[in-house]
């Protein structure tokens, strides 16, 4: 089956990423050759995609009128990575296990940020539970800027036996809960073997989710509206952790 | 002149605030006297403000179509703080200056966020450079969930100046830049008087700015996408500063 990615760095990453069958690049008449669409152009020409100029309402029209910058690109779904992928990438690196896990997640904007932030912070693998929660649809992929095209992207239909072997394997599940009753975050050792358990908007993590965590703590709060936006709060919780590993794999570490 | 505050969030938290004329509460005539509608209701008349029922489609009007989530109120334009009512503000809580300044950010959604996320920290107040930049309209109000209506914010048309002003006062003033030839933001030390400053989406700070600043910082990242958005980056940060602070004010801390 086809979709369409759609917006400038979506397609461009995901051409770069190669983790899909390319298509067609689907540019709109009006889209000038230079800039970005110039070298989108060059990369699906490297890979040796097919470009095709159609009016924009074509574009509107397959992109169900997102804001498509007129520009898509015709792909196979999405190919998400086994457990062993994930732990194959954190063994190549030297590194030990940076796993994110979303609880039923279900704004693919929320999604999209979080997965921009755990390539920036090079997350080994993402664990998504299907079904009730976000897949990676072409809303994330562009919400994510294209970076969940370079992630390792997992979809389970049990997240808690996921978690079981996780632990199994000396993965510490830590679950960012609200507080006041849990460690803050500066608290709480990041430095390990770790998944890292966000809930869901508005609910936070279903019971067993929690009760399955190793660990849990929470982001302070002190201001007059009650809570932080899920993306925000699981942005801040990467960087902490990856701080706590001294910034392990950045070029200038 | 009136402005029009939409989404439940945004209009609860105005009212709350209590830091605007407050017009006419305008809900839509479908809009069920329940849940958080019902609380807006009643937070309404505590304050006197009269309620109107309306057409949804007068909300769509009167909106630009925004995702009013069937409530708006209508009130006077947002009141701006002085410098004097931030160091007030710094002097109660008897906490050292904790302020932020934004250089012509464009995207109202973007500085919503921020703007949640200032308050969450308890920052003292917020500088935006007038005119280019985005100034505090409803989408911002909402985009921050309405944490803005709790928050100091400044405009000014020189933020230059503003920063020699802040200077004079030994307050710090900290940029937030791009690696890799400056120090990470774990080996700066932002628990002293700090203003911190963020750059616009794209470009960053402008170059009078960035000279202005007494030191410049920065967010590691090592993914294949090559930048972060400025509200995430920038929540990463407000939030270090923060932890440098030991959590000041949280009522758990």
């Amino acid at each position: 089956m086809s979709e369409f990615i759609y917006g400038h760095w979506a397609v461009m990453e995901s051409l770069r990423a190669g983790k899909r069958d390319f298509e067609q690049l689907i540019l709109s008449e009006n889209a000038e050759e230079k800039g970005i669409i110039g070298e989108i152009m060059s990369t699906a020409e490297e890979k040796g995609v097919p470009v095709k100029r159609v009016p924009r309402r074509i574009l509107n029209d397959v992109t169900g009128d997102a804001n498509h910058q007129n520009t898509a690109l015709r792909v196979g779904t999405y190919p998400y990575s086994s457990l062993d992928d994930v732990l194959a990438l954190s063994k190549e690196r030297d590194e030990k296990p940076f796993i994110l896990l979303l609880d039923l997640l279900k704004d693919p904007q929320n999604v999209g940020v979080l997965l921009r932030v755990a390539d920036a912070v090079g997350i080994h693998g993402v664990i998504l539970q299907d079904r009730r929660g976000v897949s990676v649809t072409p809303a994330v992929v562009s919400a994510s800027s294209g970076a969940v095209e370079h992630l390792n992207v997992m979809q389970v239909t049990n997240l808690v036996q996921t978690m079981r072997e996780l632990k199994d394997l000396d993965i510490w599940l830590a679950g960012l809960d609200i507080g006041p009753n849990t460690p803050t975050i500066d608290k709480t050792d990041l430095n390990m073997a770790l998944g890292l358990v966000l809930g869901s908007e508005g609910e936070g993590m279903r019971r067993l989710v929690r009760d399955t965590c190793d660990l849990l703590f929470c982001l302070p709060m002190r201001g007059n509206v009650a809570s932080l936006n899920v993306a925000t709060v699981g942005s801040v919780a990467l960087y902490s952790a990856w701080r706590a590993r001294s910034w392990q794999g950045w070029a200038h570490a």
